[in-house]
């Protein structure tokens, strides 16, 4: 079972893999699986993955067969397990809680497909209700406390396979990024009695400089202090703390936003490899009910290096303006 | 002039270059510049580079000449300029510094030449003697709170030229890694009337299980929560919060134990890509009295994903314990 370990100074916790530890030979830098015959992510090659854990697939058509559009599988080297009780212990200033958590695969199309903007509008949808459901049917598991959906995309934002797939990371504690984000949020509800995200959603929208696309229900926009050049945020103007309450013409609307966001990618950038986020409120805890959900997409054009991880600041070349204008010019 | 814009959310500052604001088409990736001929940090080529600082230089030879074994010159291309008043302003809430603070480059050897533990003892031994010295003088200017050394090696960890060289920034604030440290810091203070990293010494010390290397007045371990694989941190063990006042004795001991750890990476790991990040006291202020300086490496065999920038955890798929194994075999 892997373990999670604290770091005691910045109270930061840390995944350690025990079993499939890697060694010093095991760390070729290998390419982004490609030759999509063998992928393992493929429709007709269900039985290379583990069993599946959900699908939306043709009436008729039975588990781990052909027949589906998404489909949820477990990580087949998971970052952290779903069996076992979650137990601490420490030794000295050193803590550590045993990795219970999960970590699952949604595969996004069951065709070989690399590109997220390449998906038809419908089929987006349909990978967000993915994310929406395995959001709800987790949280039923006390255990957990947090529900991270990502996706890597290329081999600079840490992808190893090709074929479109996002991941969902849930654990047995509040990722220190969200607290902060929490911390915050209060700051300012205390200082204002409102949401900050709403207000920054009001502020972007009248000032305009930073907003990359809007629709009814979403707002995309480049943040004022933007850690990647053209990082750029997702969200839903109304405030609601829990991605798992999505409206389904926010599906809409978020799956069409999306889909905007990665053909102007595509167009100013050349489809960089990049990172996605979404933030939702924690889980099976009162804290965080004045969240606001959101998605952050970070495009990796530069790289975190010294002064990034020596200070958590970072160094962005490009002003969020010049990148919200470049990227609202294409369609 | 650069701006420090703040993140109203995490209230993480981010630089963002605002004159040399990079547009899409500037992305194109580089590889890192290795045509020794043309390097402008080579002896000969002084003139390539904004002029010199501070050097180490023979007797009689003149201020960006040859003749000098250690160089230390103003960044081209700097993430923060010395010039100005540091002034702040707030846009309803978006909160902005102006970029006020230094960036410089040490050039660590007259010679054309990559890897550090190439450097003779003596040749490192004046590499920290510069980092000393730069700390020394920059703190000086009352606007600046913060000083840091880095070093990146390797594309894969944020190297633009190859030529061995270390950065230097300093910050009109305290970086909120150190700040979360100094937290952790006075935690562990409060709780129990110590030190924690001369706890961590101690501790790591008697288990041994992570040790890479020891001499007089160093230790260097894989600490416990490494966040990378292979992940090194040099604690000196007298308590000394100022790195500037390091003594004659800790300088030879931490050039031999650098030289040491890095001949392991090499052996064990080829050489991978590294940022190395010296941690010291903030300066003209009194926050961090109790600090202990102390240097971070951290090989980036893997890559920070969406996981680790949705969470501020990482996943590392090596313990600590057999990194150390598997450095400590070598030398």
């Amino acid at each position: 079972m892997p373990e999670l370990r604290q770091d005691p100074l910045s109270q930061r916790w840390i995944i350690i893999s025990t079993e499939r530890a890697k060694r010093p030979q095991d760390f070729k830098l290998k390419p982004v699986e490609s030759h999509s015959g063998d992928c393992v992510f493929c429709a007709g090659n269900e039985d290379k993955t583990p069993p599946e854990i959900w699908s939306y697939r043709s009436p008729g058509t039975d588990k781990d067969q052909a027949g589906w559009w998404v489909r949820t599988v477990p990580n087949k080297f998971p970052a952290l397990g779903i069996e076992g009780q979650l137990n601490e212990s420490v030794t000295g200033l050193h803590k550590t809680l045993n990795g219970v958590g999960a970590h699952e695969v949604i595969i996004e199309t069951p065709k070989h497909q690399v590109e997220f903007f390449h998906h038809p509008a419908q089929q987006i949808e349909e990978i967000i209700r993915m994310w929406r459901d395995r959001h709800l049917d987790l949280r039923r598991d006390h255990r957990l406390k947090y529900v991270l959906v990502f996706k890597n995309e290329g081999q600079e934002a840490g992808a190893s396979l090709e074929h479109a797939h996002s991941q969902l990371i849930a654990l047995p504690l509040l990722p220190k990024a969200v607290e902060e984000e929490i911390k915050g949020i209060k700051r300012h509800l205390e200082a204002t009695n409102r949401c900050i995200f709403c207000d920054l959603v009001y502020q972007e929208q009248h000032d305009q400089t930073r907003v990359v696309a809007e629709s009814e229900s979403m707002l995309a926009f480049c943040p004022y202090a933007s850690r990647f050049p053209f990082e750029t945020w997702i969200v839903p103007k109304r405030h609601e703390p829990d991605f798992g309450l999505i409206w389904e013409n926010e599906i809409r609307d978020l799956g069409s936003i999306l889909r905007q966001v990665f053909v102007k990618f595509s167009q100013a950038l050349g489809s960089p490899p990049y990172n996605l986020l979404l933030h939702s409120t924690p889980v099976n805890t009162d804290i965080g009910v004045s969240y606001h959900w959101h998605i952050e997409i970070l495009p990796r054009l530069t790289k975190a290096a010294g002064f990034e991880f020596g200070t958590d600041y970072f160094i962005n070349p490009t002003p969020p303006e010049i990148a919200a204008e470049s990227l609202k010019r294409y369609h």
